[in-house]
């Protein structure tokens, strides 16, 4: 088979060395939407930052998607894709194979939170804080607290996994009437998900369904005091009825997706007090280009052989 | 019974509301180490700051330990108490009570380091950064990589089921011979473990024996990058030896216990770039009267019963 990738030449030798694979050519940046059509398989990546516009405007290549079986993406998300991409015979994600570290970051962020790391870390000059200010104003914890999850894919589930050992009742808000994969993960609507979680975490893709599915409303019927950790997509929130209710003091962010991306210079939820902000890099790992040449070579051995390909989007 | 304790004076409400108390008394915070011998039940917590000198050095009270039964300890430490304490005919600590709020600290500083957290948070007029960067300076995970535990009590323990909920290889140096606890720790010899853990958790007490365990030699047979998390006591780390390695660009450390506490102004550890310093805060947590509470009354109850103490200390 024949694929073309619009990653760094190198990957071209790599992807020459999987099984099944007799020809690997590499798609120049400066036209990674111009993809060819005469290959069997194309592995391409979202744009990001200023590449976001020019890949949901891309131009439907001349005969697209000719002879083109497989358009494997290299991201678990399948937004910010041109829309005609979805032509071509399957289309399949990376969904799942970042689930582990995304899991990681989510718990580091809720226990930093709850530790109040940044606060309690002392910097030189700092005075030696009195034992009774920790009796008087405790950290936190997550033993008995509840974890609300807002999703029920790979991540939310490695969640509620890893919550679960921490002794949190776990909850989930799901778009399916299925019932929870895990027993101890318990399905509830969305607004009592809201209402009853000291953390919430957002693991749901954005659609028109999911766009603001947290709204003012549902913000305003959060715990004072709960912590809302969004590894999901920027739009799942509205970002100004966030603001809103952060203005009143009440609530916690710590936000790995915004909307946009980047956030411009000078955005309120940059550098506010109640909110952290990283730059969507909770899917970093060490094993990434491992995790996704995997998903990649499974796939292209599942195409020949006339398997159902793993992670599918339609 | 009668109590005396060395808290606020509320303390007395609360302490004479509990089963078998028939008279709680206050300490004067300025003659705390002065301890009543004619009582049935102390109710004592150990220095900490300038204090420390004072407890270690309080004068024995006249007729020690004459009436006094139980000496019930609030901390989980018996370190930093007067000598003489242990003449009473029992002393229990508060041990195991605080074993949840500590791991999930040590859980916290450990994802914080593995994630990078301090470093990814964005500050307002920071660029947002490249995803390459990411992928070629991956975060951490804990997935698949080794927790070297320091003891096997109720903290370590706890640390250790977490740590295997993240999918971490768990091993554990110990003081008895005894066989590991839990089916998901491995017991090796202590210069096995610091040499294959990539995050170490201390939580051994301190007594002669583990003073400076962690000393020049083992700290240079630890991995380059390996994370040291302290939550037992300062003095188990050779600091100066700590400092010589971390000047070597080798090592990273979380420490929640130093040798002094605190440490004093402009010390080496305080703002290193390698180091996070809290105050002894690990223990915190919002149900920390409670839990102290519940261990008190049921140690009077087992007293009056002639039943085996919780959390004895000989």
């Amino acid at each position: 088979m024949r694929i073309a990738h619009q990653f760094a030449p190198p990957m071209s030798a790599l992807l020459a060395g999987l099984p099944g694979i007799t020809e690997a050519a590499h798609i120049p940046q400066e036209h990674r939407w111009a993809l060819p059509t005469d290959v069997d398989v194309l592995f391409v990546l979202h744009g990001e930052g200023e590449d976001r516009d020019a890949a949901n405007h891309a131009q439907r290549p001349e005969g697209w998607p000719g002879q083109v079986r497989l358009v494997q993406l290299a991201s678990a998300g399948a937004d910010d894709y041109p829309p005609w991409l979805w032509e071509a015979p399957q289309v399949a994600s990376a969904s799942g194979t970042t689930a582990i570290p995304i899991a990681e970051y989510a718990l580091a962020v809720m226990l930093a939170h709850a530790k109040r790391l940044a606060e309690v870390t002392l910097k030189p000059g700092d005075a030696w804080p009195d034992r009774q200010l920790f009796i008087n104003q405790p950290l936190a914890l997550l033993h008995g607290r509840t974890l609300g999850l807002v999703g029920l894919g790979n991540i939310a589930r490695r969640v509620g996994q890893l919550a679960h050992a921490f002794g949190m009742t776990v909850i989930a808000a799901r778009a399916s009437a299925a019932p929870s994969p895990d027993p101890w993960i318990s399905v509830a609507p969305l607004d009592e998900v809201v209402a009853r979680a000291d953390q919430l975490v957002l693991a749901a893709p954005i659609t028109p369904a999911t766009q603001h599915m947290l709204n003012g409303e549902r913000l305003a019927r959060m715990k004072a005091d709960a912590h809302i950790v969004n590894v999901g997509r920027g739009g799942l929130i509205d970002q100004a009825a966030l603001l809103a209710e952060l203005g009143k003091g009440r609530l916690w962010a710590s936000l790995d997706v915004t909307d946009p991306e980047p956030l411009p210079p000078g955005h309120p939820l940059l550098g506010h007090p109640r909110v952290r902000i990283t730059p969507h890099i909770s899917w970093s790992n060490p094993d990434i280009n491992k995790a996704i040449l995997q998903r990649l070579a499974e796939n292209i051995r599942r195409l020949g052989a006339g398997e159902p390909l793993l992670g599918t989007v339609s």
